[in-house]
């Protein structure tokens, strides 16, 4: 996600510094124009915002509170933003670390893969203060397009939990509905057709339909990566005292995808598992 | 749900004879131009299409095979045409006894709800022979819009019963999210915004927004009704061989609201279940 991200800013003129662990995405983006740093703290020592975008929140708290992170540098105009899908309890806890540096942070994180990424139309949900994001805005318009303030740090991270159980959810619900009308002889592509005209209509029915009728689950997005945010909406939920119970079925039924290693497919894919609990045979079309 | 649909036959000029145990709606329509009949058997010996809309599997079971049912009339040229949610197993019983009788029978189970009947915009999902359909296709015009011939006789209801696992599942998750959200201390009026403009929009999220807003949440669809589509639908599953571990859970919430009296609610009200679940105090907006 990160580098279609940076090379939309770069495209959009703004100057930039680049640190990644992969070299491969660092070499590209300096050979478009990006300067390269060292370490976190070299490009806060060098930047006015800095953008990260990581797997999750231990990586997040290693590069802003870490040995050689943001919190070392010495710049108290910074503002941090983090993209990452995290914890946004965790996300509180960076900000109010790095308060005392001056550094501002707002949390960002965004949804529309890494479609969204390429085409800079990713939805960002962003929390902290309205000043600071007013001042990210344009920055934030390089790499998306439904760019909305949802409060304080932490709203962004909990608006994108919110999103992810939705997806999830309804993802595992489709998976039921098609593996029963599967058992019952109808035909899908009809069946798909009936359901999106009426109240069950959806995005995730609209945008996985081809996956269904291909029953191929090449992502997209990761079950793997989905597993992740179902662990930190799990997290969330216990910190804030909000039980969960179908949230919670599902997070097991991704599970059972990841033990029978399927991480890597489509999180659409959960209805391999529903089709294997109902013993359905299901070949994948050419 | 009959009423309406019988209005919209009576208004596109269809000839009606009309039977219910309420009287009511029964002097109404005879009052727009409907004769009476006192019985199904009646009905059935006099029209060329009978439809029937019921409560559940057992009241048209009694319609069809009881005492003064349609099995008992002497018409080869019958077709009886069951637009109640039912048992698409027991719709398939149904029309094997009446096969000998010379009745033809199409299982037509409908979405869109009382608004949907009284505009003539039901969507309506049918199952049985072909011709049979195209036969009545312009009796359906009247009643509905988006019309889908889905296979033979129980498609239509096994299409249904798809289409409530989805809109229960995910009235849930949309349930859970916003809960979580609200003890996120989100606004929950930007979240739905934010929420609908990715992966997790859907028509759910869309009609019900203003219930989510309100926090008032009158039929529209009953959770009683729902809770019944729900037994139908493990019914229908265990039956065919497919287990559904999450909706089992959502019939369980769903049974819950009705110990707590709130069967009369609209089905997006199960978000109430989950604020209560994790202490949420929420008072309705006047």
């Amino acid at each position: 996600m990160g580098r279609p991200m940076a090379r939309n800013l770069l495209m959009a003129g703004y100057p930039l510094i680049v640190h990644s662990r992969s070299q491969g995405p660092v070499k590209e983006l300096v050979g478009q124009g990006a300067k390269e740093a060292h370490a976190p703290k070299a490009v806060a020592e060098q930047a006015e915002i800095l953008i990260a975008m990581l797997p999750n929140s231990p990586d997040v708290e290693l590069v802003a509170l870490g040995k050689n992170g943001i919190i070392e540098a010495d710049n108290r105009r910074l503002i941090f933003v983090d993209m990452s899908t995290i914890s946004p309890i965790v996300s509180q806890k960076v900000a109010k670390a790095l308060e005392p540096k001056g550094v501002r942070m707002l949390d960002a994180p965004v949804s529309g893969g890494e479609k969204g990424a390429i085409e800079a139309t990713l939805s960002i949900m962003v929390g902290g203060d309205k000043a600071v994001f007013d001042t990210v805005l344009p920055v934030f318009q390089a790499m998306g397009k439904t760019i909305t303030h949802l409060g304080p740090l932490g709203a962004g991270g909990f608006t994108k939990l919110a999103n992810q159980i939705i997806v999830a959810v309804n993802l595992t619900a489709l998976g039921e509905a098609l593996t029963l009308a599967a058992k019952a002889g109808l035909n899908i592509e009809l069946t798909l057709k009936a359901l999106g005209g009426g109240l069950a209509g959806s995005r995730c029915l609209d945008q996985k339909t081809p996956n269904y009728l291909a029953h191929t689950f090449n992502p997209g997005f990761k079950i793997d990566l989905h597993y992740k945010d179902l662990g930190l909406i799990m997290e969330a939920a216990r910190a804030l005292g909000v039980p969960l119970p179908t949230t919670a079925v599902v997070q097991e039924l991704f599970n059972a995808l990841r033990v029978k290693g399927r991480g890597g497919l489509d999180h659409s894919g959960v209805i391999t598992l529903l089709e294997e609990l109902a013993g359905v045979e299901v070949k994948a079309k050419q």
